[in-house]
């Protein structure tokens, strides 16, 4: 176990390693020639351009190096400036999801604050004047003094821990209902204030029923016109276009290598480029390379046309899924939520995602299919969760040495050589795992693909709640219990149910040192890394490199990123679920955690401000999961502390723990009652509002704005739309897009040469489509 | 262990009682004193009445003495008359829910009579071929030689069990599916051959915002005439009625005595009945019992009518809680399956009970109180299942001899007769259980009200789904592991979870014959028992012979009483169980159960239609229940078998067996999704489509209509309706009550007085109200 002195070592280290990356940060912002990596927000939103080639020599070098030294220091006056925009612009600015999102980290504040408070007046005075530890023979650290560890057995002193432990969990679900409330009014005026858009009036129907005697929208127009016959005004039904979008990808590749080669061949005009056809340009016949790809762009030109003209016509491709247009938010509104035929699995309805978050592959997949598909997945889930480490262990034995020299004899040469063996022996296994974690999400992702959930966010918040799953069972009981998951699953399968609990809650206070580490690598450092954007930084300079040539070449270089939702939010909630666990056993461990979530709240907010653009808007449909993670989590600490506690034989407080978690179930089903619904529908009353609103404000052209908006994004990228999100995404806020106060400060830090260039450039609104 | 002799024995007792219930019943129910008891449903529908008090002697004992002796013969011959009646027209006669009901029996019937082929042609011979009892050296019988005890341990033979296990799942869940989609359906056609209903057009609104300038009935008003502009018609809100109706209830009781002491003067004119006031009548005062009766029922009257006036114009009594009506049975769909208002837990809308089928008494508690209630009754219920032993207990040491003597030393000279002594340390203490069990279902119903259900079709569901977790605990458990369910419990809270299958799995082929006893007395005798009514037949001539002035005093003395679905069909549930556990195990137990299922069939089928009279229409919502149990049997059944396999060192079959219950709990989850929808909520389509047919058949004066459809049965009284219930009742149904040729036959079996009588009084459908 660590002494006070290993963890002040590991601190410094971790402080430090946080400091370089903040420092780099601040020297790399503030060159102009990074401006597209750490401010993109900004450019995508119009309101910061590049700075036109201009002749004078001068400006050469200020345009890619800031030379102006004050500049550097005051290298962390960003942190103000992210911290200072208020809510309501914010919301403008980055939509609400990334506003309710930056909120997961302000509740962690809001919650740990006054625990910390809390049990470090009570509950470690309460520990320290023990000395079991003292008269125990084991070895202890002063850590361990602080802890739950240095009560002696059967104690009156644990009853401070159960009342500690109460307080906990008041103080918790209060703000858990708080904000619950807070966010849910937030989605609710978002909504209220939010222009026209058509996801209000849409509503999604799914397997629309064959009829061989009419088309799918013949069928869909007359089930509309008699059921719906007050509100119903249009409708487009979802053509299978995913071949389409196959070949519009593979075109946009060959054409990033078309663009590649003439670049390469204007800078060196005497050669002309020269390609393999085989096998990642190893094998096969040389050819001219811009040649080649210009024929095979022109191919698959072709091809696009006629797919597309099939796609159009052929009724086949017709998908019985359509997006229904009411005249009224009402209207749409008592669609989404009512079932509409005898047979329920029939036009099946829900209210419409936004078009830029409709996952459009999945919208062919028909609904039996679905359940099984649900099921497999949750079979493969747990197999993935318990038995990952079986193919894993598989691979690092072939990643052996002999493995290697057995399999190609002929690098035997290269393997004898002392630092090539070692590396492979000490690094491969371990970087066979590191590969393994760093491809999870993107496994959980396809996993939730192949579920057919229709949007983006719906897929990110299956994949966030199983990568959490996956976190607890590999990462958090890992830890504790020090085995795989699936070795933890025959010990406890072959346990009694009421000693689980036990076993995991003795080994918890000796595990605080190692959580203490976890919290500096992972909360600190990681978090002090993510502001750097070290891997944006490498691809947008090598892309601006090798394939920029038009201006709108270099906007879509930059990649602003969004959120990742999928993988932040089981980070956060890891940090919960630690804090919530060790609050009452080691309370020396809440101040790292409050470090983390103040430091990760103000780069993230720096970052959603700058950076991030987020793909969708979902109105913070992911709360209720934010919320029942963090019930869980409360949930899970109660246990173990009631484990743990009838392991130290303070078994007259069992029963008063056990009301523990069941009040905790309790709140949060009256919480779900209660608040998640604002999640899930739109109230009548709420709709009915804002289309009197409406009726007063404008009659717009309402069927021509509809009927059009789901359009399939191949299709829109060929009618020469620049890109479907944006437009659409401005048809709601461009009003919103004048340069504010608040963002003409933030310009100020950018170095003279810099501003000026976008002083000069910011559109005015009448410039924008 | 009981061998097959034994069980013949038993079989040949019950066989025997049962048909001496049968007999008794065969001539009981000919004899015309009897015919309210046994045809109270003839009645109730106005198809059959008292003959006249005829003058002429010679038809005096004919009017309660069956004196044809031909008739006594066909003693059997309801069992013909009780299955021929066509389903459709058992449906007008007796409702939808009684024969969806009815079809519980016949399922069981479907599934078990194929599993009955299957396992005696493979099982038995599997099994009997084996000969490993005969050299271990336990005492067997040979029932235990056609179980799976008679196979040795790692045999091959496990195979064939496994295979049967798959058999008798896939032919379950086909069955189960053919039976929702059968009952979904008749639901829904039912529901479009329903005349004009008040609950079609209804929706039940709770917990309206309180507003301080405004009425109840006025925000109820505004706030539909806003958001339902279109569709909505009128309201009713919802009184605090419960203080009249228990003045009116205990006002009936003084009446009931009145009448009591009225027909006991008047059959001994000599002397005025006199009775005590005090407490039963035992202390007290001595008066004169029918003036004390008069002025008590002039009191109460009075109050009564302050209380109304009180009722009605208080605003206070107002309840949040309305029934609101549309023009359209659309508009009520839509009310009924959407959100109303920004926070969930207001203006919450479901779609309105029957009229008769409210619980008037819960309509007043608020949305916070009950989660509350459900949460509290949760806790109950827990430690009603696992701990109700403790005081039945208690009440027991109180009830041995020491503590009777202890407790009231003057008994002494009694309790030291021998006769006495015996009878009380004999019986008392298993009275104390009975009278327990018996009390059961009243205590559950209790609970569920304090639940606060809103309709009596959902409280007996409730009541049913956790009578059966009783059963299943208390019972099945307690039958197989012979101990109290709270020793149970601790039991499996101190070993593995993987143990406790196996732990019952090791006892259930031991437990075979106590099982097909348990089948023969709760299940032949039992059911035989049933249609005797000994209860009712006894309590109608006693209220005969003490209250009864008037005809109408003799319709209300008989009690048809109703299906009992709280009790019943967790009875039949059990069989399920039962039957699926012991299928592979013990395929001997099957006949046992088929002839259960095939004698309640005809039974219940002959109370269906010539006994109950249903409270309430359902139109068979309790579907998913029953589906939902017979699939827990299932899964039951298959993870006790896993158990039972796994002891026996057939490991290899484990794996296989474990898709068993993954299958089948996706087979109920398809299930849920696909046929559940159909029993909650009304389909827009489906509503157009009636609405559409309404308005070209009639257009009623629907407002009217619906204005006074929602009225507390008590203010229906005092307006002088006879009884609203059948008043509501007939509304809908009047049309079809024409004597059908199916129950002129009926009569005919009916000797020839009784007959004559009822051609005689056979109200013609125009005299009807």
């Amino acid at each position: 176990m660590a002494t006070i002195g290993d963890i002040a070592v590991a601190a410094a280290i971790n402080i430090i390693s946080a400091l370089i990356f903040l420092i780099a940060f601040a020297i790399l912002r503030l060159q102009p020639v990074n401006d597209r990596v750490y401010f993109p927000k900004w450019y995508i939103k119009g309101l910061r351009t590049s700075s036109p080639a201009t002749g004078a020599g001068a400006f050469v070098v200020t345009k890619f190096v800031n030379l102006d030294y004050r500049s550097y220091f005051k290298f962390l006056n960003w942190v103000p400036d992210a911290l200072t925009m208020p809510q309501s612009e914010l919301i403008d600015h980055a939509g609400l999801d990334s506003v309710v999102y930056l909120r997961i980290y302000l509740l962690g504040l809001k919650i740990f604050i006054p625990i910390f408070l809390f049990t470090w007046t009570i509950l470690i005075p309460v520990n320290w004047t023990n000395n079991t530890l003292e008269h125990s023979k084991e070895t202890y650290s002063q850590i361990d003094k602080l802890s739950i560890s240095n009560i002696p057995h059967a104690s009156p002193r644990f009853w401070a821990h159960v009342a500690m432990a109460y307080i906990v969990m008041i103080w918790t679900c209060f703000m858990l209902k708080k904000e619950y409330e807070t966010v849910a009014n937030m989605r609710f005026s978002f909504l209220q204030a939010e222009k026209l858009r058509p996801h209000h009036f849409t509503v999604l129907v799914k397997n629309v029923p064959k009829d061989d005697d009419e088309s799918v929208s013949e069928t869909v127009d007359r089930f509309f016109l008699v059921n719906h016959h007050d509100n119903y005004l249009t409708h487009q039904v979802v053509c299978n276009a995913n071949k389409l979008a196959k070949l519009v990808k593979t075109k946009q590749k060959k054409q990033n290598w078309l663009d590649y080669y003439q670049i390469k061949y204007s800078k060196n005009p005497s050669k002309r480029p020269i390609m393999k056809t085989g096998f990642l340009g190893v094998w096969g016949a040389k050819v001219d390379a811009i040649e080649y790809h210009e024929t095979e762009i022109e191919k698959l030109s072709n091809q696009i046309a006629e797919e597309r003209k099939n796609v159009m016509n052929n009724p086949k491709s017709m998908m019985p899924v359509a997006f229904v247009s009411f005249k009224t938010r009402w209207g749409a509104a008592v669609c989404a939520q009512t079932q509409q035929a005898r047979n329920p699995t029939l036009w099946l309805t829900e209210w419409a995602p936004e078009p830029r978050d409709v996952y459009w592959k999945n919208l062919a997949i028909p609904y039996v299919s679905l359940t099984v598909r649900k099921l497999l997945m949750g079979v493969a889930f747990f197999f993935l969760t318990f038995f990952y480490v079986i193919p894993i262990a598989f691979v690092q034995s072939l990643a052996n040495i002999q493995g290697i020299q057995k399999a190609a004899p002929f690098l035997n040469p290269i393997i004898n050589i002392k630092l090539v063996k070692s590396f492979i022996q000490g690094f491969l296994p371990g970087i066979v795992l590191k590969i393994f974690l760093m491809l999870l999400p993107k496994i959980l992702m396809m996993m939730s693909k192949f579920e057919g959930f229709l949007s983006i966010s719906r897929l990110e918040r299956r994949c966030a709640s199983r990568y959490y799953l996956f976190k607890f069972f590999n990462v958090f009981l890992g830890s504790i219990i020090a085995g795989a998951a699936f070795e933890q699953l025959s010990t406890f399968l072959n346990q009694p149910a009421n000693q689980i609990p036990e076993t995991i809650g003795i080994a918890i206070p000796m595990k605080a040192t190692f959580f203490i580490t976890y919290i500096m690598v992972d909360g600190w450092s990681g978090t002090a890394g993510e502001i750097l954007r070290l891997k944006p930084l490498v691809i947008y300079h090598l892309k601006n490199l090798f394939l920029v040539k038009t201006e709108r070449d270099r906007e879509r270089a930059m990649n602003p990123g969004s959120i990742g939702f999928n993988t932040g939010e089981p980070q956060i909630q890891f940090y919960f679920l630690i804090g919530l666990v060790y609050a009452v056993v080691t309370p020396l461990l809440i101040p790292f955690i409050l470090v983390f979530f103040a430091l990760a709240f103000i780069v993230y907010r720096h970052q959603v401000i700058n950076v991030y653009n987020p793909k969708y808007e979902s109105r913070a449909a992911f709360w209720p999961d934010v919320h029942g993670r963090v019930i869980t989590a409360l949930v899970i600490s109660q246990i173990l502390l009631m484990g743990l506690l009838s392991t130290k034989h303070a078994v007259a407080s069992t029963p008063v723990l056990l009301a523990l978690p069941i009040l905790t179930i309790g709140f949060h089903i009256y919480c779900k009652g209660r608040f998640e619904p604002a999640f899930i529908r739109y109230p009548l009353q709420e709709a009915m509002n804002k289309d009197t609103l409406d009726r007063v404000v404008r009659e717009p052209n309402l069927r021509g704005y509809l009927e059009n908006a789901y359009v399939h994004p191949v299709f829109k990228d060929a009618a020469g739309a620049s890109s479907d999100y944006d437009d659409d995404h401005h048809h709601g806020t461009s009003v919103n897009i004048v340069p504010t106060k608040r963002q003409s400060r933030r310009n100020e830090d950018t170095p003279e040469p810099s501003r000026r260039s976008s002083d000069q450039m910011i559109i005015p609104e009448t410039h924008k489509p």
